[in-house]
């Protein structure tokens, strides 16, 4: 057998043919968990780190590949996971990485493999999903080149990598205690912004152009090495794809460049239409693409400014230097940082969202018709007169000890809570411009069985919080699928007479993750093509922690066999031991 | 049959006969374990609860009662285990609640029922065994009294319960991760001694005779109940049967009354001679019931001190009222508290521990000879350059992801760190007095196999550690067993031909806990008549956490099915799930 012919065997069992145009690689990794002392504003705190480094190591690899991780958990006594965040685990469901839902948490000292096929170039990144451990820094990015032969539907020169994310001087463990607790405590707004990792808390790298602030060393002065000042070196007369991805625990983020526009190419892993912006919303869970063209006056350095929208802002921007070489790194910018808009100002973040379109001739369509729409009612309610939570459809889902992939396989109904399955739909008079005439909600599982292949529609609903004129903003992300984003819209979603009519079919981007607006609603479509069980839920940390989630467990009989390591907690573990038999 | 008759065979089936005077009783408690907010010192900060109490709620019992506690793991992340320290666990090695040793760790959201015979009297308690969970305030008081119809050895006219704990403001996860980092970063000393879980942090109960201190609330005002003072009440010319316990994470202490003598009649659940002091040194895991008349001026309340003994003390004491009823316990003694003795007043501490011996027609005398005798060398060494570890035979321990009775009675011999055994002794000619001559260690699993029914001696040898003229005192406390104390001695034991031949084998006590001194050795006896696998530790928390304690494994091969949820992880679960069949 030819050379040739085996490569294409390989690429047939292990990734779609279409994207091996050159053998498939598996790519390995050894990661330990652990917590280590970290400064990532220069305040020293407790970070979740892997292989000693904050952020985790930055996965690249090409489309088509495998990617293997041998995650030890080196933690003394919590357990962990890390989920792939945008990458589908077609076939794979057990290595989605979600703790409760996908697989057992791994223990102390223990070993689980990750094994998965990234089928599809883009910018991705990953993180825990058990507890809050992403809120304590355990993430890092992951990014797929297009296969060998295959190129991008646009050209650029470089690359820079930018995972923002948001921290708290507070630890996780208080922060669940309080987010717990009756009375409830909130977490209240982040320190600092991140920048790959590094932050600067109570000063400012722009000292002179923000009244009150003192001077933060230089860039490229000697200092702690965990929040030196970010430089992005770059040439002139370039265009370098920027690829910018969000993790904040609570901030949605808006991210501007002095003096430089920025043409989106990219949304979660998928091409959308270009368009030039001054700068870009990206919300919790988004990653997105942008060239920008070194284009201006190229001897001086530009600020690349990250603030926060949507909410109060009490955390100063982040900023990092974009360097035109050669100019020296530490000479910072003589202009202002771009000014963040207005946090208020939803207006222009709808502008900017409903720019978001699917690339001509390269985004797929979505079905014409659905099989299925299920309706979700976002609001914010009490429990037990102190606790506070947020519900889908009056529901707050709680997570079982035993993960559902495993006791669904199994049939093991005494693993899941409740026999009775959510509602597809609310009730049709709620006011979604009051606070909840009902305040009080129950816990749940919130799973939804959704038939293979089924279309599906999903409607988020926004309303009023439980103070008066307080409607948040709330990314939901969904596991184990993209979803085209088919319209979004002011107040309630008027249904088949009226919205569910308009909706865009046509050209709606792809995603994995989407935001409703304050009062307002999102509509997506997918293909429940991908057997599994798969969490779709609020990316803000804190309210997925206050039950902000639902469960879509898809054809599960046709899921493979599962590893036993995947399952070896809980009621499957029991199950298991008392001779239910190897298969799973 | 008759109901006597059923009563002798439910006694003969569950606790040992002699102890069977009357029927004893199953006592169940349903306990959850969680973190919550809560001010041990009037500072707030997050302690583990149970119940949402902290401490854990008092379990009182009386001898050949079964205890039965059904634990619900409410942590977010973390697992959990319940040691129920003085408790033999006779036939039950799987409830002795050791993390890694005799069961798999609780997840979250998981119960786990330990049922267990409390088949002696005496003064218990319970604690966290994982991580470091018991200095993040997981424990409680455990209290047999002896059965009905049975008599102490001793008169007394009430009760009066002491838990004694030390209290640091860092998080045990800082704690922790600065205990395992490179550089080594040192817990310090405590910020607070409880009582009862209760201290003052930054003020004195006794301001006025504590130069610099400002006074704390005045017992009896309002204010957080959290850290109310300790109110003793008492009646005048009455005998009080004090059950002091010390759970402190590294603090030794030191307890007197103030114009009271203690007579000292249990220590950790065995009675001893009595004897009278005027005060009490208590190490971490010990426990004992003293005796006070109050027989001292009426109109006076009196000052109940704790404070630090052994390490140069950088924390104040405790101060409870022992409050002659009808006066008012918020009328402070007017006495200074009695002073604690001299931190390095060893030759005083020995003097104490020395007249500790068995209780004449009591106690059991020890087997003539032993079987076996292992030296167990402590050391402090480093590994890796930075890393600080303390050491047994120059092997500092580590614990396996496969709790050692899953894996010993499956035969899992992978699942076991290293297949060559530790050594029964160490090199004769190593210097005590000096800094270790080799600084360097290894880990290891420190596992010794006894022969079943052998008898045992094991001569603690203590050193100097790493810094030169530094010795330090550790309390070792062993599982499964109690254990006769033959000797203590100074510098380096010296074998058959000298110390072995003076110990005591007349009238030594029995304990599970017992103290090295600086520069000291100590001798003990048991027989290994209880199949399990046991842990013989450092009882102080960060030492035990740098690998400074050793494993017994008794037989394992006798001991009954284990309960599926002790093994559900790791190698056993995988071994079980294998088709390894139901049985283990």
């Amino acid at each position: 057998m030819r050379l040739s012919s085996l490569l294409f065997l390989v690429c047939f069992f292990t990734v779609a043919m279409s994207e091996c145009a050159a053998a498939a690689k598996a790519r390995h990794f050894r990661w330990e968990v652990s917590n280590m002392f970290w400064s990532p504003d220069c305040e020293e705190k407790v970070v979740i780190g892997i292989n000693g480094q904050f952020p985790g190591p930055t996965i690249r690899a090409k489309a088509g590949d495998t990617i293997v991780v041998h995650l030890k958990n080196g933690l003394h006594t919590e357990g962990v996971v890390i989920h792939w965040h945008g990458i589908r685990q077609i076939g794979t469901p057990w290595a989605d990485g979600t703790a409760s839902i996908s697989q057992c948490a791994i223990n102390p000292e223990e070993t689980f493999t990750y094994r998965f096929v990234v089928d599809k170039p883009g910018t991705y990144f990953y993180h825990g999903h058990y507890g809050m451990q992403r809120a304590a820094g355990l993430y890092g990015s992951l990014i797929v080149d297009v296969a060998d032969g295959d190129e991008e539907p646009f050209k650029y020169d470089g690359e820079i990598n930018l995972l923002l994310s948001d921290w708290y001087h507070e630890s996780i463990y208080t922060q669940m205690v309080g987010l717990s607790s009756n009375p409830f405590r909130w977490i209240g707004e982040p320190q600092s912004l991140l920048i790959n990792g590094r932050g600067q808390f109570n000063c400012s790298l722009a000292a002179a152009h923000t009244p009150g602030a003192k001077q933060c060393a230089a860039a490229g002065a000697a200092g702690n090495r965990h929040c030196a000042p970010v430089i992005l070196p770059v040439l002139p007369n370039k265009t370098y794809r920027l690829r910018v991805a969000s993790t904040t625990s609570l901030a949605s983020l808006n991210l501007a460049v002095g003096n430089h526009k920025l043409t989106v190419v990219e949304a979660d892993g998928n091409y959308v239409e270009p368009f030039a912006v001054d700068d870009i919303d990206i919300y919790s869970g988004d990653s997105y693409s942008v060239l920008l063209t070194t284009d201006q006056d190229t001897s001086a350095n530009y600020w690349v400014s990250v603030g926060v929208r949507g909410r109060q802002p009490r955390t100063a921007p982040a900023l990092a230097v974009l360097n035109y070489r050669p100019n020296r790194a530490s000479r910072l910018p003589a202009a202002a940082p771009p000014a963040t808009p207005a946090w208020d100002d939803f207006a222009r973040s709808k502008a900017f969202t409903y720019r978001i379109l699917g690339r001509a001739g390269v985004t797929p369509p979505p079905p014409a018709t659905s099989d299925r729409r299920i309706e979700l009612l976002n609001t914010q309610n009490r429990m037990g007169g102190g606790h506070v939570k947020w519900s889908i459809n009056n529901v707050s889902m709680v997570l079982p000890a035993t993960p559902y992939l495993g006791s669904l396989k199994m049939g093991l109904r005494s693993a899941l809570p409740s026999a009775a399955r959510p509602s597809d739909t609310f009730g049709r008079g709620y006011d979604v411009t009051r606070p909840p005439a009902n305040p009080n909600t129950t816990v749940g599982d919130n799973v939804y069985v959704l038939a293979h292949n089924a279309t599906v529609d999903v409607v988020l609903q926004n309303a009023n919080a439980l103070a008066r004129n307080v409607s948040e903003v709330h990314p939901w992300h969904l596991h184990g699928h993209d979803f085209w984003v088919l319209g979004y819209g002011d107040g309630a979603f008027r249904g088949d007479a009226g919205d569910a009519a308009a909706l865009n079919l046509r050209n709606p981007p792809l995603r994995n993750t989407a935001v409703i607006f304050p009062y307002g609603w999102t509509a997506i479509r997918f293909v429940a093509d991908n057997p599994g069980v798969w969490a779709f839920h609020c990316h803000i940390e804190p309210h997925l922690h206050m039950g902000m989630g639902v469960i879509f467990a898809e054809a599960v009989d046709r899921v493979s066999e599962l590893p036993k390591a995947a399952v070896s907690c809980g009621a499957t573990a029991t199950a298991l031991m008392a001779g239910a038999g190897g298969h799973v």
